[in-house]
């Protein structure tokens, strides 16, 4: 286009001036209003635009008022406020809204526009709109939010992947407003195409792995130790100074102290059971599924969430199926008890970040993506829901071995896990005798008995395939011979019935 | 069409006689071959076609030989030889090569033939084939066929849905070449469309189950009780005359009494300890994901594969990852170890069966489909590879009442799970101390304290998502109050910090 039409095009035609915003932001949800405030702390004059105007004045009236944030009634008067090129992030509900505002944007965009997609999208729609967009010569960002409304308001952790040659112009202002770790931005370039929402899904994943850790611990100190709610807050207070220091168990810690101001007693034991799952932590167990890669404690997760949704159920059943007594003296050294239980819940989140970088490390290999494994663990490492100390530790294990092939290979976590496991096995002989569901705790234990075991009993899985269905084995190599071919596929007549045909074609 | 031509398209044209074929099958892997055979011996007349024709002659030329059965070197032929109207089989590697015999067929096929999926089809295709074919005046059936090279032989068990206006025309057929049970057969119409395929779908994902908590067994007998091959094969000739009396229990038996010719030793100690898992008990366990509920015990046996698949990895773990030591004298009484393991498995049983019922529970609601539960557990009686005394049990379960809501709530099976409990638990304290995997044991017996859980610790998760991302909670019943009024989605602010805005759009 000619020079002229650049420069019209790039004036704001209510003023005829330069545009002064550096950022736009659709979407006025807690997220959205909160990256709009903490990026106008930052110094950037934010663009913000919502699909029901009246949102848009109540937040420059209110949230807004006096800051660096220029309220947009219109698409057009979003656009037009913007610099080039123009950056939008959008925070909306993922899905169809996503691509609705993709629309409705592009006829005011122009070439190098940059449409950064700020919400829990999928990632296979980011891969998708990054290639959409990429014929339309939009540089499309699909970069992963977390932090919720804190960490979006005073710094989350950003995540972003797609169009490489976006990164530059929103480097700084994604670093910026990000969370820092030790001075270091929890924001760094993660990788092609829908790269960004995937690790966020895995994130999110690991979170709904973490959440169901720390309430099973809950559930062990409150049915089994007897333990009041206060008392559960001090040890959550004490675990918070080591090993486990981290958000979620700080969190859990005032909401096991807050008090419901009506009556004065935890506002904890009055809350609902039942917990939702439509979310990323079921892709991520669907993905670990497709790509054949053992994420147990994620899925037991988010199977955790599903049995706690059908209280009913539950209830009903609770009056007919019997279990064990919990004795007064289930707990007799209660401070054993409780390190016991902090090893344990150490051990089972190893395995768990073990597992969830076993599964980035898998996409990388399936998808072609070339990912970042140390950037990953330092954008965990604050800002975001998952942020703890122990996100430091992974960040120096894969910085010292970028293509480290399993976290126990680590030093300092197989240490950890090996000074963890007395604790860990008494914890959970404990819950299997008195009969308080652990399944994170003991999915966990079960993968890292399997991982270390040399010879696992799949044999015996491929000797009943090849036996009902023909399915064929392979030999161990130090039992190779003329008889049993090593790496070959062998069909044994085990029965002396069986036919000879071998199931090439028909899989049961 | 007119008499006179249909007539004519009815005749033989090569001997212009009536046509003899009963039914027309495709595919002639080893069940493909077995089926005919078995159609056969029923007498049944069968006509064969396979896309290498040569396939056609050897079968023909040996195992069909002086049977009923017609070799055909043309879809043409095939066709041509069958009575109206057409009922044809295929047995055909899933996906592509089913939607291509179609095509291929499509052509010769008159109104009211029946075109019969016998494959491993995914559910979902099926779905899509029987609307595409009812569209064109063709009746699709998708069957699950069960019970590999034996079952398809001598009486596999069948699980046909899709048109039902097919049923009457291949009732027979399907009935007489099927298992029978208690002289009924194991075979009965399933339901609409893709219903067939997906109770076969889940039929395997329980197939995956038991398998897994029969490697459990095995392995805990070997590892734990210091077993020889010959002690455990007399284990399972033992449990196979008691409540676990089942096909996969006695074909292990089998597999632990066989030795290799070569040198006389246990086969089974030579096989490669990897299994794969890209089938359909992956599709069931993505399938729960996606309708929310726990279906546990098969999510941990698919994952159990993907662990044994990377062996190498498994391999160099071994030698890093430290574990207990199992000492000479962890077995004292071996009558009791071995009586505490059969309740283990058997309880284990009852919840993965119990899992595998709410599934299909969810899937009728989800899916509209009006499905037998009864006619179901019948089908899986016998025939198939999870054929056991267990399910004559489950049959007269849902007899006494189809809408049971849940397994456990027979009493039967409250009951047995209520004797077998005490087993169930030390068999657990015993692996989590000695450091052998349980990952299928541990997860049933996590369901079950879980599920016999009034209160969940799910409350603690709630209030975590509501305080880091204003998810909002609702209240308890009983606690309800006008701070906390009941069935309301509630926001609080935990900290003092955060705003009052809650996460209508967002989610996190």
């Amino acid at each position: 286009m000619n020079r002229i039409k650049q420069i019209a095009s790039h004036l704001n035609p209510i003023t005829n001036t330069q545009p002064s915003g550096d950022i736009g932001l659709i979407g006025l949800a807690v997220m959205g209003q909160n990256l709009i405030l903490n990026a106008a702390d930052h110094g950037f004059t934010v663009v913000a635009y919502n699909r029901t105007v009246s949102k848009v004045d109540h937040f420059i009236e209110n949230e807004a008022k006096g800051k660096s944030i220029i309220g947009a009634k219109s698409i057009q008067e979003l656009v037009d406020n913007l610099k080039r090129p123009r950056r939008i992030i959008l925070l909306v509900k993922a899905g169809a809204a996503v691509d609705a505002f993709i629309e409705q944007l592009l006829p005011y965009l122009e070439k190098d526009d940059i449409i950064i997609d700020g919400g829990n999208s999928h990632y296979p729609d980011s891969n998708r709109r990054y290639e959409e967009l990429k014929s339309k010569g939009i540089h499309f960002v699909g970069s992963g939010v977390s932090g919720g409304e804190e960490g979006a308001r005073y710094g989350p952790s950003l995540m972003p992947g797609g169009a490489e040659e976006a990164w530059p112009h929103i480097k700084d202002i994604f670093q910026s407003i990000a969370a820092k770790s030790d001075g270091e931005p929890c924001c760094d370039w993660v990788g092609p195409a829908g790269a960004g929402h995937y690790v966020k899904m895995v994130h999110n994943g690991i979170e709904y792995g973490d959440m169901q850790l720390i309430s099973e611990a809950y559930d062990i100190l409150k049915r089994i130790g007897g333990f009041t709610n206060k008392e559960i807050g001090d040890v959550f207070a004490q675990w918070n100074k080591g090993v486990l220091d981290s958000f979620l168990i700080e969190i859990t810690r005032d909401i096991l102290y807050y008090n419901d101001p009506a009556d004065g007693t935890p506002l904890l034991e009055k809350i609902l059971d039942s917990a939702g799952q439509k979310g990323t932590g079921k892709w991520t167990a669907i993905n670990a599924l497709d790509l054949g890669t053992p994420v147990t404690l994620i899925g037991e997760a988010v199977f955790a969430r599903c049995l706690s949704s059908i209280k009913d159920e539950r209830v009903a059943a609770s009056k007919i199926l019997p279990g064990p007594e919990i004795t007064k003296d289930a707990v007799t050294d209660r401070k054993q008890f409780v390190d016991d239980l902090e090893q344990a819940l150490y051990a089972s989140k190893i395995i768990s970040y073990a597992q969830g970088f076993m599964l980035i490390r898998e996409a990388a290999k399936e998808y072609g993506w070339k990912l970042n494994n140390p950037a990953i663990a330092l954008m965990w490492r604050g800002g975001c829901i998952i942020r703890s100390v122990f996100l430091a530790e992974i960040t120096a294990a894969y910085r010292e071995n970028p293509d480290l092939e399993n976290l126990l290979f680590n030093k300092f976590f197989s240490d950890a896990i090996t000074k963890a496991q007395s604790g860990w096995r008494s914890t959970i002989a404990l819950t299997t005798k008195y009969g308080i569901p652990t399944p994170a705790f003991s999915t966990a234990l079960s993968f890292y008995d399997g991982y270390r075991s040399a010879k696992l009993p799949a044999n015996l899985l491929q000797a009943q395939r090849d036996y009902f269905g023909a399915h064929t084995f392979k030999v161990l190599p130090e039992f190779a011979s003329e008889t049993l071919p090593k790496d070959q596929y062998i069909h044994i007549n085990w029965t002396g019935r069986g036919g000879d045909v071998s199931a090439t074609t028909y899989d049961a």
